[in-house]
């Protein structure tokens, strides 16, 4: 597996504008009148207004800086985004269409919300009653891993917010394209929902292209999930919110125990295998941390602009210090080839979390120097939590508008909200791309300001 | 005082897109060279990054939808924001520069956040050494109220983010403005910083206006504060995050007590004196609510398609029920001249949950129906919550750019965030205003599709 | 309904020491094997354990002190308790018995977990099969009201207890007694489990001796559910803890009131008809109050030493002040007779926070001095929590003992923790009882040192 | 430094009653007149009532049940306990004592809570004006450190209870007893409290018996620390209560991974060196845990009967399992001459989360079975939590009592609360001892029917 590339459409202010298809395939034209029921709304002063559906003629502006507009040929269209929601016209048959769900990859909050929208949108919106849950991930396709489907409705669904985690369980691990799509098939699923993070999106974009070659007409609507939020042209994943949240209170521990010691060093590893997301954000929602590294980020540890260095200057001058590092940082520290990889194939990042342990300790061990190192990773207790109320309201949303899209004959593509928008993207736009923290950005700028840190580079 | 207009720039899905001036008045130009450090970063591959400085020039789209371009005149340029963020030149001389903080109207999660944020900023980044706390909003610059002003410095504000309220205390009501401005000319304040909502919105601009009578340099940024999130061009106002949270908290309690007795209606009354989004809000967040009632959608009591009519549906097929109301709906049921004003002059809402409370009660008394009905008003514990993460994020960047603002010399201005950009509105195209929720946009119908609610109409 | 007559029993320093039966009936002789399963244990060091069974005869002192030791005469046993806990022989067969449980009165945090622990412990310890839960208190037993049962096992109260309220729902009300034995005897039962508090307790008297009448064979076994903590002999009802911790956030709330305007008096009413536990226990876990009102002690408002003036004479001297009532506090400023009653027929305490506000606004205008007012009352959200940890073990141990009592055949008692012993207690001993602060214990000395308020008494 | 060695006063229910000295030593004769203000206080019907002194003959037993009278010889006095709170006469004059405090060991929520009622009881209700602070535990008194002192009054610790850890900040290590004296001469301290543990109570024994040697005036008060609540003749110890619901958390988390993929087993580590207090209650308070494992009880990891074969049939049945264990558990896997020592030479348990951890995963690997191990360590998360209500309360109990000790010259002794009173214990009663889980209490016997586990021995 290739480590997935940077890509420029990052994090509020981006320099380049890249290009790419923001095309939306759908299956056939919609001609089903949309089962959902059209109201009458009255205004403050009583004048009626008419609830509308969307067109799919709406679209919003990836890009909405001047910069941008200026760069543009004239006459030239700007690139859009169509925009999510509703439409008057469907393409398949409430009464008839069977869908599927399936959650794929490591734990992160808001997934049961995610599901429970779907199953709730489905159900009484669009009044469909063959809904499968399909358990453990991709395993849940494949005959020989024996495990069942499950039937989901309403009262399936009606509490599972309230936990963590993820009713239908997941996988990770690559599982065989044509035997997914086979059981697609066997099972008569129209609309597959996948609600998963960057090898989900690879596994996605290979299925619809297995139902292309079969002329099937199966609609595959991936709802992004990554607690890490890398997915490029997703402005916040779910359940980044939640993440940064309990972050922060990991970070209040370190804060609090290098306090309590003498020359206390409070270490806290972040999810981040690739982006620096929440360690910068967590570490801007609790102003106490010293040092932040993350992977976008060069970093020296020896040397006198290095890392430690640096720490024993601020543990001279103030006795203590915090430093949060996501867990794919520094990882020019690890050789490739004695890496172990994930069932998916994934190189696993060397553990920085206990290089900086050992390396830390190394150093002040050899100068004499009596430290108190407190190391923190909170990872699991974060993944596991259920979401917060901000991410549980996106979730309702992004679960709604993946049903619209799958409903209105949609496919290959993703729920993304941009700019305030929901809005469809394609999976081939997204795919083996990485969102990252963009250095030059308000985001990292004010981590700079916050912690004071130096480049730590020599 | 009248009261304010609505607005169309509303929530996420404007149908019609007004026109308004998005000048910046600037005190003149920025000649000093800005004191904020500059950083070479280094890239995950070693690449040399300058941090960079934002121009003056650089602007976003208020309008990011297809159809609002395809209105424009050929050659025409789309209503643009100026973007916020550090100026490579300054007006004000760091050394000898007095700045000023108050705060005013109703406690709202993360003032203290966003005081913390201004004298930081100033205090690390810009080195500015005189910086004061006015107490108890307006009325801190009127010198008979007698209230001390407080020196303001990392010290003091290092751990009042741990806090709810304001450390510098607010008030209501109106103060002179030739005696502010005396006050601003007496304590040679050059920039000063205001946190408050539409009220204050209108005495700053009235304090602008008479800096210019007076031809002072007095630069004066509003950081809008408003629990309602009903301020125009900003797309949330810090706290709302915070609010809605703890309102799912008070709607779950509702629904607890709605459940555990026989014929249980659980009623909360929640902010929102003229716009609906917190109640909208964790309305979405907590999905067991039957109705929602907001001030930007009428609706009736009585009569077959009435409030009470449907409720008792409600109680006869499901034994309980969960009512949502803000403050500000069902207006219509008081007569205007009964309803007492605040001491800013502001007409008070009438009491719509204790109306409720009374003809709920009334109305099953009348058909013999048992019913317990519970009552819960968790405004005063919300508004004096500290600010939950995601605030206290977005508080730090709103001192900061407002910081950046004031330091550059722009005036008459307020700091929002749009599109996740921060920017610079004028206080012009806000004031007296009022933002809405838009009863066809995603929001609204989804807590229609959620509550199940029909239009409460005859 | 006669208000309960307080009780010399009270808060952990009694100076009388009152005598009551200790004496807890049993329907016969158990003679079946306890289904229990015996396990040997294994201590640090390999040594085998065998875990045992509480014996009829164990005992706990009921006063543990010197004092009270000394008064007995010369061979003169101590009043004792029947220490709670599995019996090696039972009186029900297992596979027969049928048992039921009902809550009754208004809501309290771990409701659900008792109900849990009792319907798991039958289960899967004593192997239980027939179990039902009676809707909505004793209504559930009156066929006119048609509320159906409930089945209960594992899989229905797998996740209860991460909800507040009761999954039984409740009433307040009493029902005719021969009734209730009239459907315990239809329905077979021969276990009754009572969660309610006095009124509860009152009808539980009944029941016993109408059971007693018609020679029965029918446990009835109360678990003591009061949110005041007001139930003599039991030394922290359940849910209280959960109580205090929630009222602290609600004084929390009215002190960052105070403290954000000018002269800003935060008023918080909390739970307690006869006992100020609540409002004394939370004001020691936020020591930011400056008044505490409670039932046991008298006050004045009016005159030198009364409320209004020590409040006045606070604002003067700090500009803000904190306030809890309890709402059974200064029942004297009310006639009893213009007082409502509620379902059950209590009268209904005189609203003591709307008083205040109103006494405390009409004195300040009289004195024209500018007060902020603001009144909390978090009863409703309080009362619908889910219990926090500490209250969740103890529902546990609570509804575990309830099921061993049961299963021994004793009746006629209620489950109390009694210096940390789970035992016995007659119902007849304490119903129509109330516990009361003890002016001259720790709890109450505390109390003033820590507000510093003088006696408020003319 | 010798283990301590297991005391068998412990959980709720000896079978022995071991014989210990409860006299309290006193400094000399009381003569002073309290400076505490004696109070009238009215009672609900006007009655006045004093608020009393405790007199030094106040008891409690230490032992209250049948079964220990019984074991007494005729006229033998049962062991009691002095009572705690505020005596009429003191033994020092408050206008001149100067008081020190000292916090010693690991991190434990609720210390800032102690600190913050010992010197706002001082300072307010002593009018005690001398009141220091020592930095870093006993290092603080050495002058080689250089650690300054801190100087404590109402302003210093107004807010210290809203944030974890100490505000003293800690140490572990043995200091020289000689050096601590002097210290308390130079420094002209006369009464010294002792925040810490189970290696305070060693430092305090041989402070008290230098002191005497010396022949001073001093006198030392210990307020016992421990996160893992095993202190004997101390129900419970502060911060117990906050780490047993935040371990909680870790557990939900650890539930939630395990569901979430195939074989999922959750593996927690909690705190308890010697005993399993944290691990048994939180297993209680959330009823979702498969293994507990404490250092009470023995276990054997292979063999028919051993942890790893229940294990897999755990997993085999329900495909999910969840393992919590205490750090001092398993210790016979680990060779003593192999472990590490901290900084006060206590030896340091063998990781037994990592043993776990390899032999699990080596365990099923062999099967080729695949696992989804998730080994979540929240120690430090959660001993740097602030102190929940419940435990402020406690605290602020503790903190007042060991002042009035103190005060009235009480030295060489602890402050625990005993059967709900407040009572000054010797340390001589404990030092060196260790407080047990009593695997045939009702809390083992608990912990087994919620979790169902067998012997786990061969």
């Amino acid at each position: 597996m290739k480590k997935p590339e940077p890509v420029a459409v990052q994090d509020e202010r981006p320099t380049e504008f890249p290009l790419f298809d923001t095309h939306i395939p759908c299956l056939g034209v919609p001609k089903v009148e949309s089962p959902i029921q059209r109201t009458v709304l009255f205004t403050r002063d009583g004048r009626q207004v008419e609830k509308s559906f969307v067109s799919d003629n709406e679209r919003v502006l990836v890009y909405d800086s001047l910069d941008y507009l200026k760069q543009l040929a004239p006459g030239e269209m700007p690139l859009m985004f169509e925009l999510a929601g509703p439409r008057e016209k469907v393409y398949f048959d409430s009464a008839k269409v069977h869908c599927a769900i399936a959650t794929c990859g490591g734990l992160c909050p808001g997934t049961n919300d995610v599901i429970r929208a779907i199953v709730l949108e489905l159900y009484h919106l669009y009044k469909v009653r063959h809904i499968f849950g399909v358990r453990y991930g991709f395993q849940g396709f494949i005959p020989r891993y024996g495990h069942d489907l499950m039937t989901l409705g309403p009262e399936e669904v009606v509490n599972i917010h309230s936990f963590g985690g993820t009713i239908l369980s997941s996988s990770r691990g690559h599982q065989n394209i044509a035997e997914i799509v086979d059981a697609l098939e066997r099972l008569n699923v129209r609309i597959l929902f996948l609600i998963g993070g960057d090898g989900t999106l690879r596994a996605a974009d290979k299925i619809c292209e297995e139902i292309t070659a079969r002329d099937l007409r199966i609609s595959v609507i991936v709802i992004p999930k990554t607690i890490d939020n890398d997915i490029p042209l997703v402005s916040r994943s779910f359940g980044f919110d939640t993440a940064v949240e309990m972050a922060t209170d990991a970070i209040r521990a370190a804060h609090t125990e290098a306090l309590g010691a003498p020359n206390g060093i409070g270490l806290v590893k972040l999810m981040g295998r690739y982006s620096g997301f929440v360690a910068a954000n967590a570490a801007l929602a609790l102003r106490e941390v010293n040092f932040v590294l993350i992977p976008e980020s060069d970093f020296d540890l020896d040397g006198d602009c290095g890392l430690l260095t640096n720490l024993e200057n601020r543990l001279r001058e103030r006795n203590h210090a915090v430093i949060v590092v996501a867990e794919g940082a520094g990882q020019k520290f690890f050789k490739e080839e004695e890496l172990p990889r994930d069932p998916s194939g994934n190189i696993k990042p060397g553990d920085i979390g206990m290089l900086l342990v050992e390396r830390i300790q190394a150093y002040f061990r050899a100068k004499g120097m009596e430290i108190n190192l407190k190391y923190i990773d909170p990872s699991y207790i974060i993944r596991s939590m259920p979401a917060n109320y901000n991410d549980r309201i996106y979730c309702g949303f992004l679960g709604q508008n993946a049903v619209h899209a799958g409903m209105a004959g949609k496919t290959a593509m993703l729920v993304s909200r941009w700019h305030g928008h929901y809005v469809h993207v394609p999976i081939k736009a997204t795919v083996g791309k990485t969102k990252e923290v963009n250095l030059d950005s308000p985001l990292w700028r004010s981590v700079l300001e916050s912690t004071g840190q130096p480049p730590l580079k020599n």
